[in-house]
């Protein structure tokens, strides 16, 4: 059982940031996130995109705000569940809650901070029969860790940026890429465009256009699927399939914790501290409403500051805290590391 | 008669980034501020500060988060009335305001968002009868222009930062600098101290310490102060005396404006959208105050793009705003500039 302070879903940028606001008041987080990596959306849909209305930033790629704050969250230590999704919740006698995930690791906390942005990132998944019998035992829908493809023979689907920049990438690595894709045009950056066209020359990357994978077969595990194109139907051997046709959010198993929701997000009192109709349970960031919410990065941090202050009453009913400005009082990390600006000197002139 | 759509009292950092989410909607804003340069407390009081709690900003200088703002919106070119306070507001039949500066500039707008921070800053001024007939006659007490003590003989008071490094600065200005403090200990940064400890040694500052500035004198203009050092009183020619004492946050003209006031700070509804209890006005930041506030940088980055949203929706009741994100609609300036992500191109491969 893994215990903390306040246990945050979602360790998109509002959650990462959670943990600094939270380190202030002395506080221990611990984030569980669907996603192999930090960062949400920011690592998982568009790291390498500008970001222009992050105050004080004129410009930033969502990745590196996503280093940005890991680095700034770094002294408070947090825990991570990564690569599990936060399934079920249970509420405990004290008021505390244990959320499991769908891989049975268990959490316990005095206080709950969803910040599932748009929900869990679900794949889009090809419409062929059977296919859910061979997920991980070959059909993967997200890469996690691209050494699982060392010396296999591989089949990606798709005809965006994933399905080009994961055969790019994977050319060095398994022992085939073949890039199977329903058109001959291909949607992505114009480089990831043209690397995969030099590699293909090379014959490094199997091309095969217009055309879909239709089937999926094998005994235990994958051995192949089968390919259409045009009136051609074919078998190509296999020891992965990869079909990469993107993520869709969904609020997932949150949805039935009992909280109120509205249009897909979790309802909360913006005029006092973004908390749900569940006592101890906060949600913040893009996966909440209330009247005039922006869906914006900076609205999600304003968010978490004002939720870890009501966590921390919430916690310590009997302390009254005194907010410290970082500039005067510096920062104190977990790790015993300290910043702060240097102090005037009292010195005579003589 | 100075025309904007959003007329920002206060240009601290929450002022300055409502002029980039204002411009993301196409409005147009102009800033009063009785400092002389824009940035407020950050520029003026801790330029040389580290804050730790801006999100994504493990580290950043005041000043530096100043320039980091004024570049974000500069393609949104808004206006400036600096060096002015905002003294009076007058409410039109349409509904708009003017607001008029103590020296007399006259705004009109729509809107006005107050993001006055803890208030103007007003100097702290020496008990010595009489002295408010040399005010900008020799006697400042806010140095806004150096050129001014240009081959002037100079007193200044103090034993702060403020004293210490106007001091330094002056000694390659002006004719001569004189300081005076009443304790022989300065309190400053300890780089400041030992320079004035050189140029005293060099004999380019004169040091009159522990001694005290008790009168002053001269015709049209000051002539010079009187000093009493122990039992001494002795009197010291010069053609300006500088008392830098610290500034003193003040709300000050706004408080009479007919806004609902609490501990200092302007009532707001933050269940909506940061305006006051007069409509068309709103208050963001540090100045205003609701159920569980607090005073951060961040949390006025959130107030102003509610606020600006508010203001839209006041300004143009008929139109309907589909908020975009930067990341997927770029940024255009009002001077023509443009940013955006690369497009996705679509591309065959052969």
């Amino acid at each position: 059982m893994i215990k903390t302070d306040i246990l945050i879903i979602g360790a998109g940028p509002t959650g990462l940031f959670t943990v600094f606001e939270a380190g202030l008041l002395k506080l221990k987080c611990h984030l569980i996130d669907a996603l192999p990596q930090p960062g949400g959306q920011c690592s998982e849909i568009y790291p390498k995109k500008p970001i222009y209305d992050i105050p004080a930033f004129p410009e930033v790629l969502a990745g590196d705000l996503v280093d940005n704050l890991m680095k700034q969250i770094e002294p408070f230590q947090p825990g991570f569940t990564l690569g599990e999704r936060a399934q079920t919740i249970d509420k405990q006698d004290d008021g505390s809650f244990i959320v499991t995930t769908n891989k049975g690791t268990k959490h316990h906390a005095p206080i709950v901070a969803i910040a599932g942005g748009l929900g869990s990132f679900e794949p889009r998944k090809p419409p062929i029969t059977g296919i859910s019998e061979y997920e991980d035992k070959g059909v993967e829908y997200i890469i996690r860790d691209p050494e699982v493809y060392r010396d296999k023979n591989v089949v990606i689907a798709g005809g965006g940026d994933s399905a080009l920049d994961w055969s790019i990438f994977l050319t060095d690595v398994a022992a085939s890429v073949t890039l199977i894709h329903r058109r001959n045009e291909f949607r992505g950056a114009l480089d990831s465009v043209e690397k995969v066209q030099e590699l293909k020359n090379l014959g490094k990357i199997e091309l095969i256009t217009p055309a879909e994978v239709i089937d999926v077969y094998g005994k235990e595990t994958i051995e192949g699927v089968s390919i259409k194109r045009g009136a051609d139907v074919f078998n190509r051997e296999c020891d992965h399939f990869i079909p990469l046709f993107g993520l869709a959010p969904k609020l997932g198993p949150i949805a039935d914790w009992g909280l109120e929701i509205e249009k897909n997000a979790i309802k909360v009192d913006n005029s006092l501290d973004y908390q749900t109709n569940i006592p101890g349970i906060y949600a913040i960031g893009d996966v909440n409403t209330y009247p005039g919410k922006l869906k914006l990065i900076l609205c999600g941090f304003h968010e978490a500051t004002l939720m870890c202050q009501s966590a921390y009453h919430r916690i310590f009913p009997d302390k009254r805290y005194v907010m410290k400005y970082t500039t005067v009082g510096g920062v104190q990390g977990f790790d015993g590391s300290k910043k702060q600006a240097p102090k005037a000197v009292v010195k005579a002139i003589n």
